[in-house]
């Protein structure tokens, strides 16, 4: 049987676990925070006291952490590499990294992976709490085709959708573009819907008539920011739930951080960056990202719900 | 028989006269540029020496000209109000301006032909040329939903889809608050796509990749801004075709003066506009819209096409 | 005696009418606040009961109105020329409007008056209220020289600076331009002071070495945002006073609408528009315009003041 | 007397040692680059083969690099401290670093000095090549105070200002601070006369009025951006020497670093780094950064010179 070690188990990594339990792999599970390992414990896991324990004698690592310093500190250690998990794993095992970093990062600890002659992939996420816990996570994944298609059964028991962007990093680089255009077109959406609401119209017409000509987009399909024109979305709950303006604003950065390396010019994304800055100092970093259709309204305008 | 008074005969309006034509009805045509009065009446088309003359004894007056200004002398005249059309035209006439006004001109021509008891729609068109010659134009209406009913025929003619945006002015919000959006992330697309690719990634796997993720939208979809990735779009062909960018920053141009006097705050959009000034300025003006992608490239790189 | 007709007794209007009686010119003011009128003439102004008697047999007029729509229905009137006062002054009339205003209205209206061989300038103030008391304004001037030397002894009894800044609608232009920079110089050194903050800077101590270097500018010098570093400044009375946020949105609105007729890219300039926009919107927009820095500040942050 | 170690020997790091041979300070010196290293020891300096070699039994380091990996590369050595200047160098020793670094790594360096008994300053500076030669350099400062104190007559002898910002790293902060204002004002100058200009205006006599009005900044006053206003500025030489728009470029993106990593919205600052890279992406790269003016003019229009 496959063995997995799994280290980070907050949000979204929790309910990766526990997708990986349910489809009958061994799983050795590690989180800086006890009750987190006690849950997976609970439901079959086996409880490690150390990162270091949680890959002992596993044939695939996986990963799930907050930011790049997190993940270069657990696999490359303090400076002196000997204490990073590179120096425990075992050669022929196969390290998936699920976190959403930096691509340098990513490409750093994949290089020196294969230093040790480890096989690593970064393979950041889409979808959410809810994809997570559904198991319809997409994955954007970097690395060598050989090592995707050796971790496509694992991921697959964990989403539904797997794409490979290229090389190592590629997958890092891609999700940050397609969540840069995300939250360019939700501002974008957020922008028209108030210029037309301002102008006398109906969000709801208005909506289906950009729906069916050029502005169509993703955010006005299925995320509609506008309180009142769609049913289960934030909107519709005061933008409780949902994808925080906080982990926006920190992928609009990861963005921009690449911008800067590689000398491009992201005008509307450094701009899309500033706004959910903005609106996170305005007190709502913890609302839904199509909360930005309040830094449009007015403060004193009521927000409709359903 | 219904007979058409058609104002306005350039790229637009002389494919949309033709296929008035073609439609069966009685068309009576004027242009200034006597040239494009002489073709429509090759086709069949009653030649008017004047704008005045071209709308006796009609049904509906359609007219199709650049701007605000033009629309509004057309119809109001010169101050004194007598010598505009609209004290011209028999008080059971449909007239339906196709125009792309600011809505302010639209909303004040609507109310003095009222006033005069005659009733207008504002119906700005979406499409293009390819569209108006191929008939498929879209129309985005505002005015009584009685006078839609009766100029629907008419339209229909011209074209394949008619939405009802609202009360008078409507239809010219609806088209700005849709290019205005469309603006945005055609912009987004083409700084997500660079951004990828000058981080190694291929613009063809990163576009498939966006396209089934949540950066989805119309440019990307059917319009992808960067060179190779697609066929028969404006990009394949050194962004030769297709929507001048001068005339999406004339639309930006009716988005801005719209947020201007409803006081909203359309940043993305007031960005785009800029950035669309800065490609006209540096001599792009008359390429396609999607040619933003070459503001940000090296101007020294080759452009590939197909 | 120089009589002259002064029409708008508004905050800035009142004290530069006072100005002119006690500079001793005979005056007859009006405007649709009675009590504004009554002030005046308590002061020994001669109340008039309409525009048009405040005009007669004067030898100058001058109006301090809110925006381009006063004006124009002012001296032009409701579309028919005879009921606007341009229709009423006697033709050796010098006419001085105080108002900022768009470019092209005070084109149109100079023009206008022209026609009917009356003199005209646009003479838009800066100095705001306190300068309008103490009868220290800048007149920034358009229009003939020989008009602007007939006109600086009237101006200097309310001001201390004239400047010529070309023909008819140059005064306004220059007006806008110079607010547009002010707005963005304020803004930026609004982002300087609390990125060093942020970082770890005492405000003070930045402010010293930005004034001494290249980052000097008009509000790091007499105007300062950050609250606690000056004293005498808004900042240091939680933004009360000084040029309100709403009053900055209407000229970099004017600002706007003259790129936009003149094809102008004013990147900066439109941003700048749009964020003071948003600080209106947050329901800040009677606060003074300095008060932007409260938007780059956690609005859990205390704002410290003297 | 005194003894010197100084690396890196560029456009600005040469002048620099050769005022302080001028002032009679005993010089070590080392550059990557031999003929460098050859003018100074022509000059009376000492020449090095290694930078170990330049920084032995001297009282002060000074380093003079490109960016933060060149200064982490040459005092931390790579990977393993014990190849990097700061094991090589004598306790009692004060290091200088001049080049302008993110302030993390200037604050990573000092502190690993600090841990070997060494003390640091970071010390960037302002005035370019042009202060470098003529020995009129500011320099900003961050560090403890005895220490800058000890430093002084040493900057002195290259410069004519010299401020403390704060501790380890505020020297880095301020200057960044200093050049996004810098750029936004510039930029924002460049606008206004821009809009002028298109609005009829003369670029003299708009920046005259301007200068006395509140818009007055640094670049208006010293270094007008706009062609045949000032004489001995960029403008006047088709924006040949000065500051390079990718030095600015650079500068700008160390300020967005610092805004990503403190959480700082700086919305002017980063459209100011979108619009260098624009400029630098036409191919501008090398002009003065007031060129930024050309980005604003149609790409025909003729560039008057002095």
């Amino acid at each position: 049987m496959i063995k997995i070690g799994f280290i980070g188990l907050g949000h979204m990594g929790a309910p990766m676990a526990m997708n990986l339990l349910k489809a009958g792999y061994g799983l050795q599970v590690f989180d800086l925070v006890p009750e987190a390992v006690a849950q997976l414990a609970a439901a079959g896991a086996q409880a490690a006291t150390t990162a270091a324990e949680a890959v002992q004698d596993v044939n695939v690592v996986i990963s799930m952490l907050p930011s790049s310093p997190h993940v270069e500190r657990l696999y490359l250690g303090t400076g002196a590499e000997e204490d990073g998990l590179l120096a425990m794993i075992r050669p022929d095992t196969l390290i998936i990294d699920c976190s959403t970093i930096a691509p340098e990062s990513a490409r750093k600890v994949a290089s020196l992976a294969r230093q040790r002659g480890l096989t690593m992939l970064d393979a950041p996420v889409s979808g959410g709490v809810a994809g997570a816990e559904a198991g319809t996570l997409t994955f954007i994944v970097g690395g060598a085709s050989t090592a995707v298609e050796q971790a496509r059964p694992v991921l697959m028991s964990m989403g539904k959708n797997l794409f490979h962007a290229g090389d190592h990093g590629a997958g890092q680089v891609a999700k940050i573009c397609n969540n840069m255009l995300l939250a360019i077109h939700m501002i974008g959406t957020a922008e028209a819907l108030q210029l037309g609401v301002n102008n006398g119209l109906d969000p709801k017409v208005l909506s289906e008539i950009m729906l069916k000509s050029s502005g169509r987009n993703w955010s006005l399909e299925l995320y509609n920011p506008y309180p009142g024109v769609m049913e289960n979305v934030p909107a519709a709950r005061h933008y409780e739930g949902g994808f925080m303006v906080d982990l926006m604003s920190k992928d609009l950065g990861l963005a921009q951080e690449a911008a800067l390396h590689s000398k491009s010019a992201t005008p509307m994304g450094t701009l899309a960056k500033s706004l959910y800055e903005l609106q996170s100092l305005s007190g709502k970093g913890s609302l839904d990202f199509s909360s930005i259709q309040l830094l449009l309204r007015k403060a004193t305008d009521e927000v409709p719900s359903r």
